[in-house]
Formats: structure tokens, sequence, C-alpha cells
């Protein structure tokens, strides 16, 4: 089968690779229909993530259909049409007891991190029972490969850790894909106010087009206008959704006394707490890693279309063309891109859009 | 009446002042009969908290009689023994009906700070109804004045922000006054291991006395001590009760995935917030100035012998010596302090000690 | 002035009666604008609600004139446009505390029960600070005066008593105001499916307008129905907005492993609990009544648009015709009403319509 | 290997059985060392539920040590010391991710009752590595078997569900395992008065050892002394430890303004609830079977004397007398008896005692 293989810094290539076999009794082997491509597997390319060793296929997102199943797994059966979860789940540890999939002991997030991914033709999924998660059918499946990973993170990380509330006032720091799915799944809770901020004058666009109530556009009169849409209270809610000391800065200066910064950005370093601006103001600051806890749910409403997650694909690709949507969402900015979906069988709604 | 005045930069006097009388109808005049001194106070005096100005009556802890009342006060006349809660509530604002008292708009803290204070022989008392608590009769009075603010800061700051549950793991930097109003607080909940960290030997025995399940001496081998005990797994939550950037870097070192750093300390600048290590780990960092919220309850608790607060008074002073108890509290490691009483009245449990 | 009193069982009358002024500094007095009908004055007309005396005037929802405020009165004044909360809030009791202004020692629901009420051209509100909201400019006032007392009952004692959440599944038993009301705010929370059910088919009719996604007949295919709808699991959450014993049953009947059922409905007798088939089920039962937490959030959405309160008035007449407007409510099904508005003023949006 | 068997109504007896085999790759068959008998063995003796067969293996608390685990189990190996959960957990359905074990898809309760149980030399545990839990070495067995159902049922379905928290008024009806149960676990807490309440004097005086503060005589005055004891307020938690109308009844009489009645009982019939009464009181109702949950949290707890489980085993019988120990147990209040131990092994702690 073809892979696609992270062969060096900054270089990939689709390979010829054994297909993967069951394992263990509680895998399945799926195969691909749909895959994506996340801003960590960005991350990886750099090498930033330095436990995934050259070698090893991409990604942790994808749809597809199941191939054969291992002896314990009893909830699939070859034939079914999945939804793969970034998260493995073992569902017996610690971790899972508390919900915390993406700490797993004997799992979280290894796809096309610790073990081959889903950028292929086939993948291996570990604990499927725990990790799949059964497409409705007559469903957009550009709209539910958005359940992976990428809503769920907006929900879990945003607005779930975020305590965003019917009637609160809620800012979102960065417009690119992961700040618009907080700012759709915020929707599900009907904040009076929601407004994005960010660099670019098109993604500000984009997120108006999906809800947003304000755009903002970062700069040295941000803070301000923030204050002045909020009557001066500052927000409930701000969510970090670009992961740097001077987005992180930008939070601090808009939250309001009792609010929450919920951090989803992936961070390189450290960034300042300003702590003698913050100790008395009841703040809560959290870190956390998507566990895909709601993604059954996400999958429901996207069924019911009380969430247009198909907004966010913009740009559509073959597998074979597979660099080619790298390169278009390396520079998602200049592209206008959102996320980009990779279709592995040329049929159904996206082909028709290919 | 005589009162301590903040008459400039590291200096109290006492002085003669004008007895306070009842100006808004919401009013109760209280005459003292203990105070204490918090570590705020002696922040004050080195000019951290600039809005308090030179002439303020100092001091917002205290218990004492109600002297007089305001037209519409009804919960209370004069007789009435009470304890003066640090936070000020008017139990109308936005704030107050999210139990945010702290920052009540006409209220939170202001004795001691915006407004003459409790260490005086006569206070008045802003929104008295929602300001003041009964002091049950026959109950330690040393002990009821340490629900003015230390045991609930230790309580809400700390147990309550950092999610103490039974059964789980918790971690207290800092094993003054305020980190064992923490540790007796967070008993309450039953956790399985309480860990005192501190620099000084004799204030981790003050913390194993008072129900530490262990004690670690701040220093290179701190954070291996802590994961030794904790199965390397860190603690489910960190108190910090100190308020330096080295404090708080101790707490990032010892939290677990998934757990709570509870900030209580006064900073007086910024901390490093390590988020290349944080980000996936779903941590939360709070912090919160006290709202009094738990007062009620923990008064009840010390009435029924469930906290041992009178534990955490040292030493006690008239209150023609309250220099003399600046001073000792100042040095609060050289003299084996902890929490010291002040006493107007010369009776009672502690006129014994005296 | 003129007053709507309760004269005798099912007796109303308009009756001239002196116009109330100030006896406590928290009083304000407010000239009505707007008042409705709640389902309560119709049983206190009944006699089901024995400490309303004959003689008292009617009415607990109302939107006004401030006309005169007490001396400590600080967050209103004469001429400012405002909602009157059902529940009176001291703001310093015990129950108030916990939020739970329906209790309130000084308080709670007293307008045209224990004292005089809103179905008059003035009305003395008591801890006028606490009870009194700020009707935001430019919105209409036949939705906002829905946050009175009828939509923050939906919310509170039906939505956020019941858990409602993103994706879950929701019936409400009772189409009629009340019940339309939950409606409304259910979908603040995004639920996958509301189930609305009843005996009228034009009321089922309004909720599907309103937005539930199915309308079931009450009767012998009901469960079977909602049992269709949710694959055999029953429902999340089952909200009771009648009040009696078949409607009761009816929930315990729709009611999934896990779920909760709320109870806004007023009851006048017992209802069975089937224990035997519920003790193993972990069902959640609540009663409340409402306490008007929620009236500031759900003001900020009708006027953000977000949510749309004008719908649920129905029927419009001026105050000399209120009796009519009794006679219109209590024939609801017949007359196809809603809520009706009562106007003072005869200017505005109702204006337009009467 | 022999085994108490099921074989009619209120007729069991030690049978030979074939030893239990690996049938699934995630079972665990387990040699018993203790096992106890649970209220609930003795409904299925007399026919209440009916879902068991004649033939049955009975029980389903037990330790003991692993003798063998499938292909898919990883976190036990044979020779481990393990406590068995009464629940059956698979990890991966709806249920489970909502942490409600009991109403796993593929498991919950089966132990005893759809499969063969615990009261015998051997017993097969499916979806092992979710439902065992290491025993930690060197602690009283007879304690650590309380947290294979008893325990944790207090816990759970009693002080969870029932919110129980520091400085709370908690009342539990019923003083038999299950209430006082309920009282160990309701002290992790720190309420500030629980009392028990029950029809004999000399389980309340165990009642009171165990560290109730109050003890009340069930009977004509019990609500007027809870009144008294709560300053007429009642009390917050009322919970229900028997499972019978009149207690049932009892704890709607004894609930304050916004308390829970938290069920625990199981009942054979549906119950009176007085909506008339409540309806406007804020009252939440909860039903539950045990879920394991806190298992993990109360066996550490256990380990670290902060819980003297073993306090509840008041008879000691050999496996070979297991009858007797059914004898003695149903004849619980004649006998004194709280929990029996039934010992296979005849070594350890028990031992001693027999």
């Amino acid at each position: 089968m073809k892979g696609l293989v992270f062969v060096g810094l900054n270089k990939i290539e689709i390979q010829e690779r054994p297909k993967p076999l069951i394992v263990e009794p509680t895998d399945a082997i799926i195969r691909l229909a749909k895959t994506t491509i996340c801003g960590s597997d960005l991350h990886i390319l750099k090498g930033h993530v330095p436990r995934v060793p050259f070698g090893r296929i991409m990604g942790h997102e994808g749809l597809g259909t199941v191939d054969a199943v291992g002896a314990s797994v009893t909830r699939f059966k070859p034939g079914d049409r999945v939804i793969i979860s970034t998260m493995t789940k073992c569902g017996r540890c610690e971790f899972c007891a508390q919900g915390m999939y993406s700490h797993c002991a004997d799992g979280g997030w290894t796809l096309g991190n610790t073990v081959d991914g889903t950028q292929a033709e086939y993948t291996r999924v570990r604990h499927a029972d725990g990790s799949l998660y059964l497409a409705p059918s007559g469903v957009d499946e550009d709209a539910l490969v958005m359940a992976s990973c990428m809503l769920p993170t907006g929900m879990e990380c945003g607005v779930l850790s975020g305590h965003v509330q019917p009637g609160c006032r809620v800012a979102i720091v960065g417009a690119g894909p992961i700040g618009l799915s907080a700012l759709m799944s915020a929707q599900l809770y009907s904040p009076s106010v929601i407004i994005m901020l960010d660099l670019d004058p098109a993604r500000l666009e984009a997120g108006r087009r999906l809800g947003a109530t304000h755009a903002v556009l970062s700069g040295p009169h941000a803070v301000e206008e923030v204050m002045r849409i909020t009557d001066g209270k500052g927000v409930d809610t701000a969510i970090e959704a670009v992961g740097s000391p001077p987005t992180f800065e930008l939070c601090q200066e808009l939250i309001g006394v009792g609010g929450t910064i919920a951090n989803i950005g992936i961070h390189g370093g450290k960034v300042d707490l300003h702590m003698d601006k913050l100790w008395d103001r009841n703040i809560t600051v959290t870190t956390r890693q998507v566990d895909n806890g709601s993604t059954a749910d996400l999958m429901e409403l996207i069924a019911r279309g009380q969430i247009d997650a198909g907004a966010l694909a913009t740009h559509y690709f073959r597998f074979d063309e597979i660099q080619e949507a790298y390169a278009c969402f390396s520079n998602a900015a200049a592209n206008k891109a959102l996320k980009v979906i990779v279709d592995f069988e040329g049929t159904g709604g996206a082909a028709a859009r290919l």
C-alpha cells in the first residue's frame, strides 16, 4: 500500500509500505477514505516533536472503512464506515477512567507520532472499540472528518475548558482552523458576544461568516477595542488558538475578573504570566490536549445540521497529490486555506468538488 | 478612640482618632475585641499596595461587639458578638451575584485599605448585613478570628480552587500561616497525601503537627522527593502559598497530568509559565482573592471542634503592644510565630495566656 | 391609582387604591408600562395559594419606569426603565448567598402574593437594588417582560436543573407558555433532539415553529414514539411543564438511564414515583421555583436577538381590559393564546398591535 | 471446585462445579480468598431479582489471587492479589464513557446475577483490566473487601449523589451496613452534622461509634428531633439506606430547602412523592446503582488508615460455613451483625479472629 512518510526535516514522500496487519486482538485495520492535515503535522515536519522518528507514516485524522478486526473487537465489523479518533483509548487505565484519553497509559496521541498514522491507504488502530466512531450514513464526510481532531479540539480545549455559557463574552485569539473550530463549538452554548482576533483580515472575514459577533484586527488598538465592546469588563473566556508569547499576552490583557484563559495553541517555549496583575482577579488558565470525549456528540450535531463543519474545508486533493496539500496548508494565509481534504476514493461530495 | 495608623513607609503608630459614626443606613459600628495581622498588612507597610494612603487605620481582620447599626441593618443589633469579614459585600451587584464578593462593585477588600480598618478600638463596617457573621457563643475567640480572613483564604483560594477531593494528592508550597490554613482546610476533604514544602524545618514541623502526611525541605531534591512519594505521578493539587517566582516554578514541577495549581500568594511581578511543557498536560492554574463565601461553614466547623483554628495562634499581645506584635510577625520564622492575636479586652481564653 | 384586586374566589376587579409610598430605604416605586398574567395567577384565583388574602393586588411580572427610590437604593434612579424580577432578593441572607433567591429570608415570591403586586399602575418593589434589572433601550418590551418570570422559569427550573447539554436529547411535557419557554432556553445549549409532547395539536405546532425537532401527541403511543426517536434509549432530560400525576408519570416512562426529570409544574397533590423501576437507573428528579439568577443573561440574549421571546406574546390588552385578558388566558387552548400582554401606556411596539 | 449455588427460593447449597476457564481474551480467573454477603444476595434468595436463575453461583464481592489471564489482559498477571469490583466494566461503551459502569453495555452487575459469582473457590471476571483493582500489600483484607461493593455504594449513591460538603447537615435513614458505609464515606467530606436514624438502638449505637454526631430513634418524634438539631432548617442531604415507602417518606420530611434526597435502598414498589409540598423547595432526588468509580480512592484511604472499613466486619466464617454466614446475616439485627467475612484461606487477620 502507499503511505506518506516523514523522511527528514521538512521532507515527506509517498512510499510503498506493507499493508498493516492485526497484531493485538483489540486492533482494527481501516482502509482510509479521507484524511486531512493538522497544524501539529507541520510541527512534526519542522522537528518540533522529537519523539517522531524519520520513517513514520504521518497523520492522525481520518475517515474510512473497517477492513479487518481483532478477536476481541465487538463494536465494529468489516465494512463499517468509521471516523478515527486522534486519541487511542484503552478504556481501562487510570487516565481513561477520568476521561483524559489523551493521557491513556496504553494509547493517547500515538497515530502519526509513535506509530504509523492515517495518511496512508490503510492504518492500524489499536484499542479499536474505544478509538473509532461509527459514521452516520447520508452525512457529508468532509464535515465528519473534522470530528477526528479539529472540532473536538476547539470544543474541549477551548469551549469546555473555557466554561463558555449562555450570555457570556468570549474572545478567540487566532482565526485559523483551530480558532474557527472553537468559534463553531462556542456557538453551541450561545454566548452573547464572540470576538475573533487575528492579524489577517481574510481570516477575520471567515470568522464573521461563521458566526463571530465581532472581528478585531490584532495590533496596538485591539485591547482597547475589546474593552469598548465589553463595556470595559473584558471577556469571560479568552481562547488562545495560536501558541505564542504575544497571543498568550493578549489573552491576559483581555480577560475580565473571574474569567478563564483556555489555551489550545502548541507552545515552543515559556510565556510570561503577569501574576502581579492577576493574583487577585480570580482568573483560571487551562491547558489541554484534545481527549475526543466530545466526538460522539459533535458527530450527532453535524449529522443533524447543527454544526456546519464542512464549511471549514476549503481545498481538495487526491491522495497522490498530498504533497501539494501540505504545500497549500503550510501557506494557509496566502492560499486562503482553512482545512484541506485529502481523498482516497475519489467519490462522494468531495469528489464532485475536486 | 485609639487606632493603629499607617504614617509612612514601614512606619505605624497608635493615634487618637474620632470614633467612627454611622454614615449610610447599611453601616454598623463594631467595638473590637480581637484583631490579628495579615501578610498583606506587611505588604502595605512596604508600599506594595499603592492605593493605601498614609493616615489610614490598618487591619481587615477582627472580632468584636456591635456598638451601633444603621436604619436598614436587620440581621444584627447592638450587643451582638460578630466576626468581621475581610470582604465587604453589598449583595446586589453583578459580582456578588456570582459569589465573587472580593470584587463587589461597592465593597470588596476596603477595610484597612481604601477605608479605615480593624486595628482600632472601633471600626465602621459598610453593608453590615452581608459583611458580618454572628459569633457562636462558647467558642474560643482566638480560633474564630481566623475565620475573618486566613482560614477562608486557605479554603477558597487553595482548597476549593484547587479541587481537593477525597483520596487525592496535595502539595502545599509554603508552611507559613496561609499554607497552614490551606493544610487545615484541605483535610476537610480527606486527601490521601498532603505534602508540605518549606525552607524552614520549624515550619515543616508545624505542618506535620497540624496534619500533613509528609514534609519536604525545599531545595535541590524537593521535586525528586515529591515524585518518590507520589509514585512518579506528581500531585493533583499544588497550592502556592508564598507568592514568588521560584515557588510558582516549583509548583509547575510538582504538578501531575490533569492537576491544578492554586495560587494564594501575593506576587510582586510576573512569573514564567512553561507552556512548552504544560500545553498538553491538561493543567489548570487559578488565582483568587478570598471571597469569604466559606466563612459561615468554617465558623460552624470551628464551633464543632472539626477545625482546630486556635492552633494557629502562637503569640498574644494587648492592643497597646500592637507594634511589638508587628515586629514579632515581621520576623515570624525567627520567632517561630504563626498568627499573633491582638486583644482589646484582656478577657477570655487569650487573656489567660497573655 | 388603579389596581386589579383579588376580591373573592375566581373574582377580580379593578379598584381605586392609594399610590404606594417608599416605606423602607431599600424600596423603589415603579410606574408599570407592561405586565402579563402567569399560570400561578390562575391558581391564586382558584384559591390554591391560601396565603394570598382577598384584597391583594395581583401580579408579579412587569416592566416600567422608576418613579421614586429609597435612601439606600444606589443602582436605580427615577426615570430608569426596569424589569421587575418575580423574586425579591435581599442579597444578605443565607439563601441569597446560595443563589436561591426564591427562598430569600426577607423576600422571595412576595409580589401579588404576600404584598401587593404588579397588575396596577404603580407597585412598590422591596430590596430594589437586587430585584430590578435595567431594561436595555431599543429592545421590544413585549419580549423583555418575559424575562420577569416566564423565560427564567423555563431556563432555571427546566434547562439548568435538567442539565441540558450540547448533543443531548430533551423531552418537554406540556407545550403551554412555560413549556415553550423551556423550549426556547433549551436551544441555548444546542441539544440534538427536543421533543415536545402535548394533548393539543395547535400547541405542538407552536412548539415546532419555535424550534422543537419533534412533536408528539400525548396519548397511548407517545412513549413508543419517543423511544423510536431516541433509538430506544429514552431522553437525557425530561421537563415536566404541566404539574399533574399523569404528566409526571409520562416523564418517568421517557427518561433514559442517567437522565434528569426537571419539574417545573405546580402540583396540587402527591405523585407516584416508581422506585422499583428507577432505583438502579441513576436518575435525578429536581424541583425548583424560579430564582431569577438567569434574568440578566436572558435579557442580554433577547437584546441581541438570540432569543425571540416576543414570539410568546399572542394577545394584547390595555390595562382597563385586564379582565378580558384573564378570560382569554384562562381559556388559552381555545383562544390559541400563549402569553397575553397588558399595556398601561398604549405606546411602543405593542401599541401598534393593539 | 466448590461454589455456593442458588438452588431454589430461599435455598442455597455448596456444590461441586467445574473450575471456570478463560473464555474471552479479556477474562481473568480469580482464586477467592475472602468474600462477603450483600443485602442484594438476600433479595435474590427471596426471588426479588427474577433474572437470576436457579443454578447460579451467588456473590459479587471478593478479594483473591489472579490464577490465569486472557491474552489481552495487560494490567494483571497470575499471582496478583486483587479486589473484584461488583461492576464489570468494558471501558468502551457509551455508558462507560460517562463513568456509569453499572450500565455498561457488556457488563455492569453480572456477577452472581447473570453469570456465576464470587461465593466460590474460583470465579471468572470478564473485562478484567477494568474490573479488578490491585490490593495494596500489608493492609487488612477484611477492610479491603468492603471496597468491592459496600463502601463505594455508600460513597457514590449516598455521599456523591447527595452532594455532601464540608459544614453541611446530613441525615442517614437506616443504620445497617449500607447506612454505616454512607456514614463512613460522608465523613470524608467533613459535614458538621450527621444524624443516623433507625428503629434499632444497637445499630444507632454502632452509628455513634463510627462517627455520627447524633442518633435518633425512628418513630413519631424523629422529625421533630431532627428539626431541633438543625434549628428548624432540616438537612442538606438525606440518605435513604433502607428502600421502603416509610423511610423514603421520612426523607421527604427531613429535607431542607435546596437539599438532596439520595436513595441507596432497593425498592420493591412505588413510593409517594409529595410534589405539592416539594415543587417549590428546590429539592433533588437521586437514584443510583454503585459504579465503583470511587473504589480506587477508597482503597487508598483504607490503606492509609483514613477509613476504618474493617470496623464493619462483625462475624467471621470459613467458606464451608457460608450457609451459617447467610443465617447470621439474614438475622442481622438479632445477631448484632453488620458485615460477615467468609474466608477461603483460613489465614491472615481474619483467621486469627475465627
